[in-house]
């Protein structure tokens, strides 16, 4: 590349990157991937101290785990374990790379796995990915899309699975399946169990070993107050020697991460924001609550929600027949909802759908709802018949 | 976890998690890892921004590469690639990251890699976890380490491998091999080509095309004045279909990333940084003329280079034979010049090494390495004969 074309292109550049903003931020905002992930004032100091790349390693002696300085070794062999009711724990980049971590080292290509039918994409990506047959547990009907974890039993019988995964909830109607008793089921079974927590783990009280799973996936960035991407892995001691597995020339490195995960910010993200998670996971009766009152305020406007009823999590879907109606005559058509709750300071929803929307309450004031509530009512009282 | 549990531990919790500092932030630093990784300041403001978890994914529309504010979708597809003459880009966790990837689709188990003498840690452990077979093209003796390229050619022909590998440069002594006559070789073998160039891309100009490779790697928190984790996979258009392989269920998620990568604020660090990286390539001939300065005052002191010399790269090694001789006798014996240096605000060399150090003078000014040379002959003054 010549001089001179750098020269040429770097004002257009630097217009471009210089000065990235993010319109919704400190907004009101009712995404389910981002109301447990905005990140609390301790972990901003602490994002702007270990910005700097690499600056998490200044006393690495080879194995990011170990790190004491900033307290990343105590963080993943004791507080988190404690926190997840996991043996052990390792830091990821997200859910999902915990789980493709934890196929790599449970299956061989062409290994059946057998996940519930609410799982993520991901989930069904990451087991691609690793050349898995990938049976699905049938979930029930619209609208509650219930899962039964008593149908894993005759998949199980029938296609001998190296590994068994439960989103726990879903991210898309936000069911709380029976994780316990499939818990029992895996191990009379002897089948290890794998419970995706991304929605879970940092929103909610989760134990591992009270629900009798194997391996736990948690993400930072979705649930747990942290800049993206990170997340976590919690395993226990019988399945310990597969994940852990370290090269053979390097006995410090890891397989599963090749030999390190999150060198960076995000990471300490996630540890600023620890005390505050273990805090707020105390107030989840609350947040179900509110969640709850939502869905009622919704229904009384026409909405219908999906899922578990009465709901028990913040990540609801709605059916917004309503919406569909009005978009058909507004002049904004199937924009009019986005851009209503923008001009409001309310944010989150996917433009230009009108036939169903994701709704999370959760951290969101009950008042700060309500505007959001009163801007869908003022809407169909201007819209509608 | 019972409530009294949780409320007994937090104490504790706050006072190790809540207030994590730096104590290396802002000083003079010489550690290889960290000296091309510092925010620029446009980095630190859009940081902020973008802190929150997934707020890069306000306007996603199920792909990040596809993401137009913030302008994810140009960087990828036009500003990157220009930048490193590469036909498409990819977002990564960082350099490892993007050689698993490119392992993972150009290769089956069992398949044959070669990958240079000096190659990084992460690659052996990369090809390991992808169940291939090692062939390493040895590196010269001591102290130069020389990598003869054309003796690729020999192991090619035994081994028929499914790729090769060059680290350009290599991160133990900084050594650049010829990278554009291993492309000749690469393209008449008709094999493909990945350089490693987590110490190149935003340190030095470098242009995949010019080189002859198929896929280069690069890593924002190592050389792109970026937050960790991220880097970059550029590649051609000859193995597009490889790289780009989507899942068969969601078209629009790819297998090599599990359909997304880096879904937070290193990403946004990485593209705030851009400009000031397009620029300061074009400066690379004063830092090599930085380095072999620092070089000359260090053998000077009756240090020993090692790699290629003069020296072409910042990234330096050297054998401290007058410290090693110091450390027996010093009265705190191997962590004298650590505690020497970090006393005159200098860090980034590792606690208790004497024999050896690696050593890295990018960005950093020659008064700043004047001091780092001054404290180094003070020592030698008070304890050598």
């Amino acid at each position: 590349m010549s001089l001179d074309k750098v020269i040429m292109d770097i004002n257009k550049i630097e217009k471009k990157y210089s000065n990235l903003t993010r319109f919704n931020r400190d907004l009101i905002n009712v995404n389910p991937l981002q109301t447990a992930g905005r990140l609390t004032p301790e972990a901003k100091r602490s994002m702007l101290e270990f910005g700097d790349g690499y600056s998490v390693c200044d006393y690495c002696k080879g194995t990011l785990e170990k790190i004491e300085n900033p307290p990343i070794k105590s963080f993943v062999e004791e507080d988190f374990p404690n926190f997840i009711g996991s043996d052990y724990s390792r830091i990821t980049h997200g859910a999902r790379e915990g789980n493709a971590r934890v196929m790599k080292a449970m299956t061989k290509l062409g290994d059946s796995i057998i996940v519930d039918g609410n799982a993520h994409y991901s989930t069904i990506v990451s087991a691609q990915a690793a050349g898995l047959k990938i049976i699905r547990v049938p979930a029930g009907d619209d609208p509650g899309r219930i899962l039964n974890v008593e149908d894993y039993i005759p998949l199980i019988e029938k296609y001998n699975p190296s590994l068994i995964l439960l989103t726990y909830p879903d991210g898309t109607v936000g069911n709380l399946p029976d994780a316990k008793r499939l818990g029992e089921i895996a191990k009379q079974k002897n089948v290890p169990y794998l419970i995706n927590g991304a929605y879970a783990i940092g929103r909610m009280p989760i134990n591992m070993t009270e629900l009798g799973a194997d391996f736990i996936v948690g993400s930072g960035h979705k649930s747990m107050a942290s800049s993206g991407p990170v997340g976590i892995l919690g395993f226990n001691e019988k399945y310990k020697d597969q994940i852990t597995e370290a090269s053979e020339t390097y006995p410090n490195k890891e397989l599963g991460c090749i030999g390190c995960s999150v060198r960076g910010a995000p990471l300490i993200t996630m540890m600023a924001s620890f005390p505050t998670i273990v805090k707020r996971v105390q107030n989840w009766d609350e947040e179900v609550a509110k969640a709850r009152w939502f869905s009622e305020e919704m229904e009384t406007l026409g909405m219908r929600q999906m899922g578990e009823k009465p709901h028990n999590h913040d990540l609801m879907q709605f059916i917004t027949e309503p919406f569909y109606e009005i978009s058909k005559i507004h002049p904004h058509k199937r924009g009019f909802l986005y851009k209503a709750l923008k001009s409001e300071g309310i944010v989150g929803l996917k433009h230009g759908l009108t036939k169903s929307m994701k709704i999370s309450t959760y951290g969101t004031s009950r008042n700060n709802l309500q505007k959001v509530l009163d801007t869908f009512s003022t809407l169909l009282d201007q819209y509608s018949n």
